[in-house]
């Protein structure tokens, strides 16, 4: 549309019409029963998503209150240990500072795979509970989750595994996997508006719940309240709805196809940065991956990041610049939620065009490769 | 409209379409130019509502979040006395203890005044900052903000007022009357979509800023980004792009005017309650008042509570009953909001039915006698 810019970043992603007018509805009572049907529809719809069995909380707030609650609610006091290669690793690793004492922060270079050795030696020396963030969308780097899962339950330790960018959107089984926190945000691959956060809890988690626990984030009193398929404070109505619709709309592509959706959507900016002949953000090992909902890529030399999102922006569409350390060093292109083919194929020409513009000659036809893997 | 049911409840309250349709728009970056101007709008409309020059700034969350940032972030470790007549004010002290180890409730009966005697004793004996519900829907009682401000003025303590249900329908003066730090919620007198509290903040405030403050409600974040015209976590864009029309709504209408309408519709209830023969719930002295935007009156003997309501909603409106240990003693009629002459004539023709219809036949027209103050 000629009047919205095209969100091509990693969140907020672009909304479906359905999702956006279930927004427009009248103001009901939260403590009624349509708004127990909402509650309990996402509820169902949402444990596929997370792959688990557990009980789903909704919270009125962004991805990072989720994170909040988590560590507020289950690690205070604990030894805990961040692992931390992006920006969000370090929020988790901020936030466990903020309720423990004995928190441990496991970092490596932003992009660079997480040290699972040193994780080991943690654990063997006692380390209670882990938060991983597993799409780590600031460097575009996909953690190990199903690896670090089986050395927490190795080591009953508790795994607190945010998936906000990556749940909806990627593979993720938070039960398989022994995740006994799962967090996802509204506004990234489910497509919904920014506004939630949904945080799963294993029944360990419910064991090892916190003496004090803040009043907006205590998840217990979260739990108490789904009894009745309400939220212990007045919730976020029209994002609750629009959640649902957008929630419905995964439910009708089917989850492995919207899965497929992504990673194809992924490979097809990554074959284009191939052939442009640029460099990739993440280095991989064996256990690490490119992120399937976000791609990062270096600035060539010569290219200066405001003046060539600027552009592009110019153009209609937004991407991404690097957060904190990685400003100025690379751009970010997301490929979440309800975009498809033709939105891939429309921010790669914008920034084909402008790579050449601004005094990069692309190696080959990056819209070309991309065509080709996107079967456009 | 037939499929939507009338809230005459205190909070949420009917949105206004042109609100409603605010919410409906695409998704935006919130770090860009388009949200900015939103935040910027919010905050400069907020300002007179409050009547105040300090600091606005909007969570994402409910007004409870807007109660606990409060409290978290100026009260921890300080000698705190909780004023409480009601369930909200029972919520602030629940929070006091939380963040302090010193904190006191002055209790009255719910509905009953404040003693305002024992305050000063509190303050006279070390109290550093002091807690009060400005208008306790639970009760629809109006407490004495600006007395309390004074009393506190005088020792030097800070003054906290929640202001969730009265601020944008009844006069408050936020500086005026030395409230360092003043609440509201979305869902309430400015009758935009739930999810958003606003919490101004004193210079005096931020001068006795905790040291450990949560991640989530850490207001000096938010004071921070604010001057990039931010927030420091992703918002709810929708609820925002909702607030500033609600704002905009209450700007055209006019405070003064919006106040006045407020506080004839409640007039138009009470009167209706006399003409009634019931009782209205609060116990008032000199310092206390009735609440405009909401009103409690006491079941007659024989009314039942959830048929009574029962019958009422299958009209299609909807009223409140009593919380907690006042369920089954009163009913509650918000006027808060967009409503105006038809939804009070609306909700009193349904009571005075149901009254009848019920056993208890009153003992004169209320809805004349509404009509009368209404000037319909």
């Amino acid at each position: 549309m000629q009047d919205e810019t095209l969100l091509m970043m990693p969140g907020p992603v672009p909304m479906p019409q359905r999702v956006r007018m279930a927004m427009a509805k009248q103001a009901i009572n939260h403590r009624g029963a349509e708004f127990g049907e909402c509650f309990e529809d996402i509820n169902r719809m949402l444990k596929p998503v997370f792959g688990t069995e557990n009980d789903i909380l909704v919270i009125s707030g962004s991805g990072s209150a989720g994170m909040e609650a988590a560590v507020a609610n289950f690690c205070a006091k604990k030894k805990v240990v961040s692992l931390v290669n992006g920006k969000f690793g370090d929020r988790l690793y901020k936030i466990s500072k903020l309720y423990s004492d004995e928190a441990t922060g496991l970092a490596s270079e932003w992009g660079t795979p997480l040290d699972l050795e040193k994780l080991k030696e943690e654990l063997e020396n006692g380390a209670e509970a882990v938060t991983l963030v597993h799409n780590e969308t600031s460097a575009a780097i996909k953690n190990p989750a199903e690896e670090i899962g089986k050395l927490c339950r190795k080591h009953d330790a508790l795994f607190i595994m945010d998936g906000i960018t990556s749940i909806g959107g990627d593979v993720v089984k938070a039960d398989k996997w022994g995740a006994d926190i799962a967090i996802v945000g509204s506004q990234k691959c489910l497509a919904a508006p920014a506004g939630l956060a949904a945080v799963s809890v294993s029944e360990k988690a419910w064991e090892n719940i916190a003496e004090w626990r803040p009043l907006y984030l205590d998840l217990l009193a979260y739990k108490k309240s789904a009894q009745k398929s309400q939220t212990p404070y007045t919730p976020a109505v029209p994002l609750f709805f629009a959640l649902r619709e957008a929630l419905r709309i995964v439910e009708e592509e089917g989850l492995e196809n919207r899965i497929a959706r992504h990673k194809n959507m992924a490979d097809a900016v990554r074959a284009a940065a191939k052939a442009w002949g640029l460099e990739l953000f993440p280095k991989l090992d064996k256990y690490h991956e490119y992120s399937n909902t976000a791609t990062a890529i270096c600035y060539p030399e010569g290219i200066e990041d405001s003046k060539f999102r600027g552009a592009i922006n110019r153009m209609g569409i937004e991407i991404s610049g690097g957060q904190d350390e990685l400003k100025g060093k690379i751009f970010r292109i997301g490929t979440m939620g309800a975009t498809g083919a033709p939105e891939v194929m429309a921010v790669l020409s914008a920034v084909q065009k402008t790579l050449k513009e601004q005094g990069k000659t692309p190696q080959s036809c990056g819209v070309m490769a991309a065509a080709e893997v996107l079967k456009v």
